[in-house]
């Protein structure tokens, strides 16, 4: 697909410093407020938001058929809901009317319309109807399985024949920069008899890329592989702090509960999937060869370079992970078709998350867990050993993806652990 | 507690069929719309609803300082929001205004307020923002972990220490009457090497009671057990529709998924935690001691009766299953304890459910799986065998407490089985 705003000869008249995550090309959106704007919609541009309300109200996005409001609300859930072609024009239209021979926004209406970063405060862009967390990783599954069963037969039987995924919980999910308190509960060390409640020893981050979904399917239906990328309107960072020692003692039978719900971090931008159009790659070859309704043709993988910084209080931030989204075995559609094939329906606004995103290497785990092999190897953090998060850690993760001199970035998606309250 | 409105002794002016789930001492909420109403809050009595809208609209309300359209909405949400008091306060004057002595609704009141049944529609009561599945029945527990693991450790460790619970999916929640589709999708079955696509074969009911939460907590903040009813509204009746083939072959090791998406049915009317206030009963012995956190004094089990029914295309309904609420071993109070003592947030109109609800006796196991024992021992239905449900199946259920003459029910919670679509 061929879009205008992704053309990277694309200059604007507002100034992108160097190695910013938010050039003409990118444009993706987010909702923020100030001290005089309450929630909002905005496009990010170089250290700018731009002011989706003003364009609106003051006839800049006239003739895309916009409903009135539809950018003065607290979450874009009914933006989205127009779809991902309405959800292009806008995109499209906001380009042109950022580009550096264009006028149309003239010096008065340039003041008002674009908000410094510095003077906004980002929140959680979507109301979230419904969380699901795949564990789409060959490597992650892998690590954790060897770890925990048998390195030999890492894998369970279904992994490779469909994109396992559980359900997660949708009202502890915050936007980056929001402390996460540790969690308390029951845990059961190797050596006691009984399960003790305390704050979790074992607080983790997962390094995960989400996406969120732009139509409302009926119950009964399903979207193929061939169509699910259209009902994905952008992808953000995802953080799925994890307690270990509760989830390991809660899991079985019926999955992760506790150990997962005490919070989840998104980042507060939606990279559109047509910002990352120019991105796509090649997933790893899949055998066994999946059912016919996994299957599709082209390339449904993205190459968008992950890291994971983690900083002591006081200190500097330290990268202990630079992996890919590209290494994922299973992609987005077929995740997508997946959900959906016994006619689960999908609503607006849904976060569906990739799972912890590890590459081959050791420095490309997604997770202290694998990064640490369960606390047996510390990291080393500025002469500090770390196994799991300490209070007042911090931990920053970045995204993006680059080529011919186009950077496309998803900003910071960080958080710090507060004590147990 | 002592409610007014409970008092065995009140008798309506609405004629209450004998046997009737909805007397004058239930008074439940629900949603409701008519050829004329679009969707309206009202309350069930005897044969009719109660328009809460005309009361409000109309005066017979005033003094309780509700918000103007608070019952003109197309969700609960926001009457729940006030709270257990408040819902309280509406039920005490529903009551008085339906007695049979008091005066205040004249004839051509009544002839508006009051709509028989037979001329409404009953729809989803609340916008549900997350469900949670617990799996509080020891029976249930153990028939399943008898069949699938280990009949002498069929119990896994935690399930004694901890009320086991996982996410569902919030979406695919549908009121009691929505036909549910069989769903496709990958199976195993044990004597084939590779998975098939295929409509579900061994698709099932779960009998459980629900509650819905009327607070908003703050993420990192913890309910504690001996306070966590002040949070529960009320009860309905839920059918975890699962398809055990779907499941079994997903299911490890992140838990139930597309096995359960598919559809979840709730009853229509939110029985007050109140109006059950007279039914509170012991729970059976919790050894070995729970943790502190999850001890709460008093009883906070509820003995309702609890039926299932299953019904062929253009046959009678036959009963299959009669058990109890009060067999699980866990309650609501600890249920809601254990899921925020991590911090977990909790929003207005969450669904929390049972799990599978099944007795001591094989007639009162509350699925499919266990009253056949996985296909091994088919129930007899008018003539028919049955393992699991065909298509054009109808399922049934129905739940009641009562004492002193006084019977507060649910209304039933019925779905039929269509074909894979």
């Amino acid at each position: 697909m061929k879009l205008a705003a992704n053309d990277r000869s694309l200059k604007s008249w507002v100034h992108v410093p160097k190695g910013s995550d938010f050039p003409i090309q990118n444009l993706p959106f987010g909702i923020f407020k100030t001290k005089y704007l309450s929630a909002v919609a905005g496009v990010a541009i170089g250290n700018h938001v731009l002011d989706l309300v003003y364009l609106h109200e003051h006839g800049y996005l006239d003739g895309l058929g916009l409903p009135p409001g539809i950018f003065n609300q607290k979450y874009l859930n009914d933006f989205l809901a127009l779809g991902r072609r309405k959800g292009r024009e806008v995109r499209e239209r906001v380009s042109e009317l950022l580009q550096h021979n264009n006028h149309e926004l003239n010096a008065a209406a340039r003041e008002i319309a674009l908000v410094p970063m510095s003077e906004v405060q980002l929140l959680l862009p979507l109301r979230i109807p419904n969380y699901t967390d795949f564990y789409s990783s060959e490597e992650h599954a892998t690590n954790v399985g060897s770890m925990f069963r048998d390195p030999k037969n890492a894998l369970l039987p279904n992994w490779k024949h469909l994109p396992v995924g559980y359900h997660g919980r949708a009202s502890s999910i915050v936007v980056s920069g929001t402390p996460i308190h540790r969690p308390k509960g029951q845990v059961k060390p190797p050596d006691a008899e009984l399960p003790v409640y305390c704050p979790s020893r074992k607080l983790d981050f997962e390094l995960e890329v989400a996406f969120a979904t732009c139509t409302k399917t009926t119950l009964g239906t399903s979207l193929s592989a061939r169509d699910a990328e259209e009902s994905i309107f952008g992808l953000m960072l995802f953080n799925d702090w994890s307690a270990r020692d509760i989830q390991q003692w809660e899991y079985v039978p019926l999955g992760p509960f506790l150990g997962k719900n005490f919070g989840s971090t998104l980042s507060p931008w939606i990279v559109t999937l047509d910002a990352l159009e120019p991105f796509r790659t090649a997933g790893p070859e899949q055998f066994p060869h999946v059912l016919p309704y996994l299957s599709v043709e082209g390339n449904h993988h993205f190459d968008i370079a992950l890291e994971v910084l983690l900083q002591a209080k006081g200190e500097a931030a330290v990268s202990v992970c630079r992996t890919n989204f590209k290494y994922l075995y299973w992609n987005m559609a077929q995740q997508l078709a997946h959900h959906t094939v016994n006619g689960c329906n999908i609503e607006v606004g849904d976060i569906y998350a990739s799972g912890t995103i590890s590459g081959p290497s050791p420095g490309s785990f997604g997770s202290l867990l694998e990064l640490t092999w369960n606390g047996q190897r510390p990291l080393h953090v500025n002469g500090h050993q770390r196994t799991f998060l300490e209070d007042h850690d911090s931990v920053i993760m970045r995204g993006h993806a680059e080529k011919n001199g186009v950077r496309i970035g998803f900003g910071d998606c960080t958080g710090t652990i507060l004590p147990a309250s």
